[in-house]
């Protein structure tokens, strides 16, 4: 597998556009379309959330359908939740003006949406911005990188990655884009993603391996505790590679699958990393764990807890907050088992030891804490599972943006 | 009922007493004790935590023998948890040091502890403080409202309750006292909170009557999500009244619970209002729901999550948080059937129909949120259950008391 540049546009066939369509930001792009004239399988996850976005619910019937599908409309400006029939109709509206400037069929075209809930969307501003970005559309990496800025919100940095890797002698690219910031505590699947492949694959396959990624990543992250109403992913599989189609799980499978695995482990890093106010990238793992479900559950646990994350802040070698999170995850374990370390690139430290604190040295622990990334270190001594889950630090900033976000 | 002056020390019986001892912080008392000569029935609730601080364990104990008690000691600068078998040993040598003092068994002696997690107490000190308070142990009122200071952490105000009642043509005194006020979220029952009361009552339907009182009082108040591994609650009752002892459900125990219900209430929200760096209260009442415990938890969910905590603090009736906070819930419901209201002291207003945003005056919406106290109204029409869960904003206090509260 090679790491190369660009985005969702890297795979073979896969255009992208985006415009400033004026929905709620002035002076920035607030829509993005991904386009691939081929059509596509597609595998989603969504959000867990009982209150499903309009979009969710229209993406969710494509997905489950099976039909082709190709493309996405995205807005960043309103989320197009707790908006009714309405709300519904306006995701019609939006992809019927793609079926009349792309000629395919309105039920093919996804559309996804993040910003404020219980907003009507502007349905004119919304096929105005369609029909703009179907005359522009392309297959540039400028184009990918700037779909992937279009659909950001609170984000401060955009977040895309492209891959290669082979499949039966044939080159395949995957490619991503996502967006944070707020809002993330994903159970399902997190706030959007959007992936693009040329891979030739079966769609339950393509679905499963989907499902299964998510669990350990876009499903271990965590900015604020809050399931979004609109957390959506979406992978699309075009076929241009033309490896032979992957039917059934074996060696192309597993190729692939690794590779999405990367794609998504660095997207989910990437928005934990730039969670709202976020200073610095906060993970948690967990080793030696009785079994996987566990190891999930106590590391989700620890990155989530917001005491734990304002002691990320302030550089604060405070562990007993991760133990007392662990303690209410819902795990059952022993605190005479456990022992807890401290690591990030300015060293390593253990503080805590078969159930006892250690005596350490706090200026060594500031030193390891001010890292851009650090790494609370569980060592179960239970059994040989493991998992990791990313978050990031609770800052002014927060609740800065999030006490006046919608002015 | 009646609502009189007092706390603790209000029921026949019981004495208090406080200290400096010295443990963490300085220039402030740090040490309270409860006690009454006449041994107790002692029902409790404690953390659902999986890390239970060594206090915990003991005074689960205790209350599980069945033993009668004399008195609780409390220290409010170091949790005593993670802290293994020198942590016990530490409570051992706190009930010790009472039984030497006061003559009474050291088994009869519950102990609690609030404050930095995974540090050892300095046992010396608390010995020392136990003997100090021993020797002033009084009934008055000033020493009651004194113990409640004494147990405050990163509490703003002390927090005490105290009320009369007849069972039987006796006059029964309930008093109360509890401190939050960060790692608040409670599962089983909160942080610390101790009631006495001189009711003569069997020790099992007392149990029964604060395990019942709890889920509706201490149980729905969150602060920031994280269930703490010191919470207890302990309620302890010497029979001084007079009444015939309460032995089975009936009139005498329902004006019992009553009673207890209001105390717990009372104390329940003054922690939640007394949150770390709230600015206000910020309750959830849930009505309508298809059952007592969806009710709950929609109500705790809103008034957990961060986000609606952040735009309570920015007076932004960004409603759609809300609505979001009950789909990720756990409770099943469509949208389409929920009405949302704000109101508090200042006005009411409905934002939300039926899954149908409503155009609504923000500036009269401000006015609103404005309050020191905001009820967000959920009205689910689907039953005729209903809940009521307390919280607080989430301010930039929360972060800076967090950020560095070892320090």
């Amino acid at each position: 597998m090679e790491i190369i540049n660009g985005g969702i546009t890297a795979p073979l066939g896969f255009e992208a556009a985006d415009c400033a369509a004026g929905i709620k930001y002035v002076g920035r792009t607030d829509m993005a379309m991904v386009f691939s004239k081929e059509p596509c399988v597609c595998a989603g996850t969504f959000t867990s959330n009982v209150v499903k976005a309009a979009c969710v619910m229209w993406d969710m019937q494509i997905v489950e359908s099976g039909r082709p599908v190709h493309g996405v409309i995205v807005n960043s400006g309103i989320a197009n939740a707790c908006t009714g029939q309405e709300g519904f109709d306006a995701c019609i509206a939006t992809a019927r003006a793609a079926e009349e400037e792309l000629g395919v069929p309105f039920d093919t075209m996804a559309v996804a949406s993040t910003g404020v809930i219980g907003m009507q969307l502007p349905v004119d501003k919304l096929t105005e911005g369609v029909k703009k970005m179907a005359s522009s559309l392309n297959r540039s990496e400028e184009a990918g990188t700037a779909a992937s800025r279009a659909i950001m919100t609170t984000d401060t940095v955009n977040k895309e990655i492209a891959v290669t890797f082979e499949i039966g002698g044939r080159k395949v690219t995957l490619g991503g884009m996502s967006k944070g910031s707020g809002m993330i505590h994903p159970d399902m699947c997190t706030m959007l993603a959007f992936l693009t492949t040329d891979v030739s694959i079966d769609k339950k396959l393509m679905q499963r391996a989907l499902s299964e990624t998510v669990k350990d990543t876009f499903n271990m992250i965590s900015v604020d505790g809050d399931t979004s109403t609109n957390d959506t992913l979406l992978l699309m599989a075009n076929g241009l590679s033309g490896n032979d189609r992957i039917e059934a799980e074996g060696r192309d499978y597993d190729v692939f699958k690794e590779a999405l695995f990367y794609v998504c482990r660095v997207l989910a890093r990437k928005m934990a990393k730039d969670g709202e106010g976020a200073s610095r990238l906060f993970a948690a793992r967990v080793v030696n764990a009785s079994n996987k479900d566990d190891a999930r559950k106590l590391a989700r646990s620890v990155i989530s807890s917001s005491l734990s994350k304002a002691a990320i802040f302030g550089c604060d070698a405070n562990f007993g907050r991760f133990l007392c999170a662990m303690g209410y995850s819902g795990v059952d374990f022993k605190q005479e088992d456990v022992e807890l370390f401290f690591e990030s690139r300015n060293g390593r430290m253990q503080v805590f030891k078969y159930g006892v604190p250690l005596d350490f040295d706090e200026e060594e622990a500031v030193k390891i804490l001010k890292a851009d990334e650090v790494t609370v270190f569980i060592d179960m001594h239970e059994g040989s599972d493991e998992a990791e889950a990313w978050g990031c630090d609770l800052t002014y900033d927060y609740v800065k943006i999030n006490a006046d976000y919608r002015s």
